[in-house]
């Protein structure tokens, strides 16, 4: 028989408890498909006075015990947040042990750094687990899309905010009661911010595309817009024009230049990506050979991960029993300057609160024309009364042709500005 | 530099072509991203007087210029049919060669032989094409879902009646109409059976049930039935009825058995699987820890088949590099025994035609309750003129309970015989 690989796990929270829980539930059935047996050998909790379920001579809160262990061949890391997790990783490179980490955003802040320490040491660095849950969406990259110039990516990658969103377009729930049904069912945090801001998702998005761009994304190259001025009309009327409101991670690159933006968009009802809902999370990918192609599934939770992260454990011990456990070095062209957001091109929907007097239509038009941008299609909606009961105002939605997005920003302040213009409702980018 | 990887190719029709293009005119791409060049060596054609757009030197009619150059390191294998597709891998595989063919219906066949060829010679052999085009299907049941117990996979694998079923619901298009379309887009051959009645899908189902279950799966042990039989009636009463009607390729295991067939299905339209349309292919897999997934994209064509093929030949490049391209022979539990498709579990849509007469409707409650199927809704449509116009005729459409396979069938022979029943329209199976 193999001798075990002997894992040390880093981390006993959601995430963590599930790892353990398969990894000694299912310790036959592994070792029968692995061809080896994976055994857990210490596992790091913040709290040692916290009842566990799993046996206590594993435990530890020291991260000495663990990482300087040489008994240990794998640290799997799944504590979340930047620190200390990005520290131990390192760590435990540098004392030439494997890492496999569900963190999101230590890779996307210090993935390069990490992948070079790795390839340094010889030992290798798995994260499948940190974009799309059990979703298999970094292998695809690594491997089976290799052939493939990919010039799109777009994901919804956020489950909390999926989640939100899906309630808000079939209950007409307003934000904050959405996010707070979230936060009850354990989908959204105490401090949402993370999520809700798009910060999650542009971790996500950098890990992603790296990967499919073959350049190096640092998460300060990810614009990120977050959800919370979306109200429940602006649902009402994408849903009327035929679109849905998705919080979108999209990726593309064309013209010599990739972007990189997470921002509310409308996309067509008839799309895919346009029926993930809930906690549901979904990539598509654009590739010259594949077209178009879309992974779908749970992004988060305690099974999903933990597929995941098992599904690194089993790779390495796979390539530990044939000596070829070292990170590839990711093979990176960088082709690509990245197209900053005021560049980026897009068609955008507007929806505004105007006096409803003669003339304010006109004004609001010159005043997007001065910018050159030009509507494609107007609808002004009944009117609504604010405030003062001799001013009438009326609910006005466009939809803008394609335009680039500074102008478009500059347009907007114009707009606002305007005497008859009570205040812009939101701006939502519009899909493709 | 590293010495290339040598590759014969076999076959150069539409997927055939597609790959020895990218192999040249990706070549540098590829060059730098693998870490090694991929030369194409040699291709063998059928008919040597036909033009071709590569360079002749390359070309041969001869199979044993390829299958007996030492020089070569990996065949791949895409000329499709049985024979002498698997002589040519067998022949290579023993030759010490390492196999990526595209080919399901060798793999479903003969693969188990095949993977226990190449183990025994310590060589490998891929196949990630053979199933869903570009999608990646395969490796994710040898890796990223290897933590996961699945119970079941539901799959539109065959393009080519996807489209069929596609026209036919969206524009009531009759079968004999969509398939003379599907053919001359070139998305049917000539002679269409394998698609249309079924056998393509059982193919690809066989090999995706052995990953998934772990168990020896021949095509034999796959139930199969066709689309052709279905009408455009049968299209409108399933999206009245909320349903859309696919032809599903689906795996269950449950109570130490599984259960593998292929056969036209009614899903609720809300299913993600619903909304696969035209040549699109989608597989589900539901596995205790990640849950739900769904991979997505073209099943066919020469792009995504060559996407797919490339992959392949990429990973045998690195782990020919790193010493370690054995096939890793599957770990099969065999803990599973089949269920015929006489015990399997469903519910059923059953479209008749019937005499407009008193009682004729008690008469065949009274066929489906002697059989214990009791009815879940009943739909009684318009009156229709056959023939004689002294007798009216009703269309009668009818949803069961979940009832099995064997007394369903013995039911609907006792209604078909029932003086009052003109003919039985369809019997389609209900999903979930």
């Amino acid at each position: 028989m193999v001798p075990p690989l002997r894992i040390g796990l880093l981390g006993l929270g959601v995430v963590g408890s599930a790892v353990a829980r398969a990894l000694i539930d299912k310790a036959d059935l592994l070792t029968h498909r692995v061809g080896r047996p994976l055994e857990l050998r210490r596992v790091l909790i913040r709290d040692a006075s916290k009842p566990r379920s799993i046996d206590p001579s594993l435990i530890s809160a020291n991260a000495d015990d663990i990482l300087d262990d040489p008994e240990t061949d794998l640290i799997v890391e799944v504590m979340g947040g930047e620190q200390p997790a990005h520290d131990y990783i390192v760590r435990a490179l540098r004392a030439g042990k494997h890492v496999v980490t569900a963190n999101k955003e230590v890779m996307a802040k210090h993935g390069p750094e990490i992948l070079a320490i790795a390839a340094e040491r010889g030992v290798d660095i798995s994260f499948e687990a940190s974009v799309g849950g059990g979703i298999p969406v970094i292998g695809p990259f690594k491997l089976d899309l290799l052939a493939n110039e990919i010039d799109e990516i777009r994901a919804i990658i956020n489950g909390t905010t999926n989640y939100i969103l899906t309630r808000m377009a079939t209950d007409g729930t307003d934000f904050g009661t959405a996010l707070a049904e979230a936060q009850k069912l354990g989908y959204a945090e105490a401090d949402p911010r993370n999520d809700i801001e798009g910060i999650d998702a542009a971790y996500k998005l950098a890990i992603l595309g790296s990967l499919a761009f073959h350049t190096v994304v640092r998460p300060s190259d990810v614009f990120h817009e977050g959800i919370s001025g979306l109200a429940p009309a602006d649902f009402r009327y994408a849903r009327e024009l035929g679109y849905a409101v998705k919080l979108l991670a999209i990726g593309r690159a064309n013209d010599g230049a990739v972007e990189l933006h997470v921002h509310p968009a409308l996309i067509p009802q008839t799309e895919m990506l346009a029926k993930v809902d809930g906690v549901f999370n979904a990539v598509t990918v654009r590739g010259d050979l594949v077209g178009n192609i879309l992974f779908y599934g749970r992004g988060a939770g305690a099974g999903p991960t933990s597929s995941a992260v098992i599904a690194d454990i089993v790779d390495l011990a796979h390539r530990t029993m044939e000596g070829t456990a070292r990170v590839r070095p990711p093979a990176y062209d960088d082709r690509y300057r990245f197209r900053p957001m005021d560049e980026v091109c897009t068609r955008y929907y507007l929806r505004l609160l105007a006096a409803d007097q003669p003339g304010v239509f006109a004004q609001i038009t010159q005043a997007l024309g001065d910018a050159r941008i030009s509507l494609a299609s107007v609808i002004q909606k009944q009117n609504v009364l604010i405030g003062d009961p001799a001013v009438e105002y009326a609910e006005i939605v466009l939809m803008t042709h394609e335009a680039v997005e500074a102008p478009m920003q500059r347009a907007i302040r114009a707009v606002a500005s305007l005497p008859a213009v009570h205040s812009i409702g939101s701006l939502i980018r519009v899909e493709p």
